[in-house]
């Protein structure tokens, strides 16, 4: 029953996220709605794919599609006042990726997958309706652009759900500790601004410019030398 | 017989529109065939791995190939005279999504889905294969960016579709009225220029500005009252 | 064996090509590993969701995972150094390209789809990594943007492996003849720089312009005959 009531909550957030991104991008309203919907449910849906079950079962649940339709149309009547609500907004969001990497990851255990494919489909979950998104209003995914770790909490969220279901925890456990840990992570991450490191220039012109250096000077230690004698 | 007939038309008027697309995006003929090919089978593929059906359809027919790679053809060669007939390839185009809208969601109800999922997939059917083009070329889909109500007619005809099927009307006859509904709402709304409402750049802003503005008159109104006592 | 081996080889280089995309785009490392597992895994994942495998091998192999892990590291510290080996990049991307094709169709023929689902599976599986690689960074797909014939070597790659399977030649061998096909095609296009034909500007004026200026020719051929006499 919580976890119908979050997984509404999630759904929710990440709708309204989309339908954000739809105003500002000035769609009309079935646009809005339309983005809404596909980061919503889209997630959800791709993991249904995966996993084989169909149809999805975010398209047998008109509930869903009222938590999508009520959120695209309270952000496409009230967006400037979300502005203001941007630390909220993404303090929700980042619940949403949490919750939705934990149940992701534990609906793939109970279809039967290996460990492996049930973290990699709790990380599709909780990001791919974010990148579903942003393909869809023609932008490089906020995923792939970085900015605080957006990643690792859904990994770290999925693994340990996954882990600790295998164990004597227990599945309700084990989703509430990866969904707790994904949260944390990625609030630490933005309050603390955390960025994963980018590519560096040149490995190995560095490497050959340090160890060039190393030489000279120590040519120059040995040339000192010969004139101190 | 006649549906197989008209579902080669639709799935050739949607190859055509990619490949018109394709050719003012100075792609090769191998480019042109592609976009043609996901435009005119992309919906119905998505239906297909949506229902779990696999290996699609559109897969297995080399027909729907055929007509594909002739509308790819057809328009790679002759596509300056096309611009002659805009108005025509609007009609027919809007005929293409009224049909998939009708055919993809009785699809989706002989598969045994709910009745909202199945709107939801002859909306797919009709919708997905424009917007794969959109993102395979790089915009941002006609369908968020609106223009004459495109979701609106797939809508109502995968929904009158889903409710007549059920009723005692015959899935012959609800596949027609939702085809001829879908149909005359696109047809009317690109006749007639209908569009969607854009979201309202602050509704809380102007209600608190006319609120003070009654306020305001009420307040001056008084005033005046009091002068002329 | 030697399949699985080459399987990686093929998974390793489109990672890389991917993974080099990434670091061109300036991403950060997760960023850069996502846009390589996509590019190296995508296409099989895709094959797949099509052939209604669930859920996808990719995700069930630890191995692959390990495979993209190491090659998406290695571009992202020597990224500068992979300039140097551009020819040996393009090769080794050919044989990926040639190697899935042939291995793609191979698993649809061995699903029991028909012939021409098991050659476009097989082209899909060559080709969909990278194009999926091309809409998360935003960019018009190298697939439909044409040169060097991308599409030639996957269709007859994949084509001659399904038709060679079916006949007393055995699979092995199919295997193989679609590879080393695929890869010749390839090769010899990028070596002689060879390009799909472009949509010809106005094929019915250039006509009708050479139908004139027939005409005219004959019209002052008589003229002139005229003036002789």
């Amino acid at each position: 029953m919580l976890l119908t009531v979050l997984n509404f909550a999630g759904v929710a957030v990440f709708a309204a996220s989309g339908a954000l991104i739809g105003v500002r991008k000035r769609l009309d309203i079935f646009g809005v709605w339309t983005v809404a919907a596909l980061t919503g449910l889209g997630g959800g849906v791709v993991r249904d794919v995966l996993l084989g079950e169909s149809p999805p079962t975010a398209f047998e649940s008109w509930e869903s599609l009222t938590v999508v339709a009520v959120a695209a149309l309270t952000v496409f009547i009230f967006h400037p006042q979300f502005a203001a609500f941007r630390r909220a907004v993404l303090v929700l969001d980042a619940f949403g990726v949490a919750l939705f990497s934990a149940s992701g990851a534990l609906m793939a255990v109970h279809v039967g997958t290996s460990a492996v494919a049930a973290t990699l489909i709790g990380i599709t979950t909780a990001l791919g309706g974010g990148v579903l998104r942003d393909i869809l209003v023609n932008e490089v995914p906020l995923l792939i652009q970085g900015g605080n770790l957006q990643a690792i909490p859904a990994l770290s969220g999925a693994g340990v759900t996954v882990l600790l279901s295998e164990s004597s925890v227990g599945e309700d456990w084990a989703l509430v500790a990866g969904t707790v840990l994904a949260f944390g992570f990625r609030v630490v991450a933005v309050w603390r601004n955390l960025n994963a490191p980018y590519a560096p220039d040149n490995v190995v012109n560095s490497l050959a410019m340090s160890l060039r250096r190393r030489w000279q000077n120590r040519d120059r230690g040995s040339r000192l030398r010969l004139r101190r004698r």
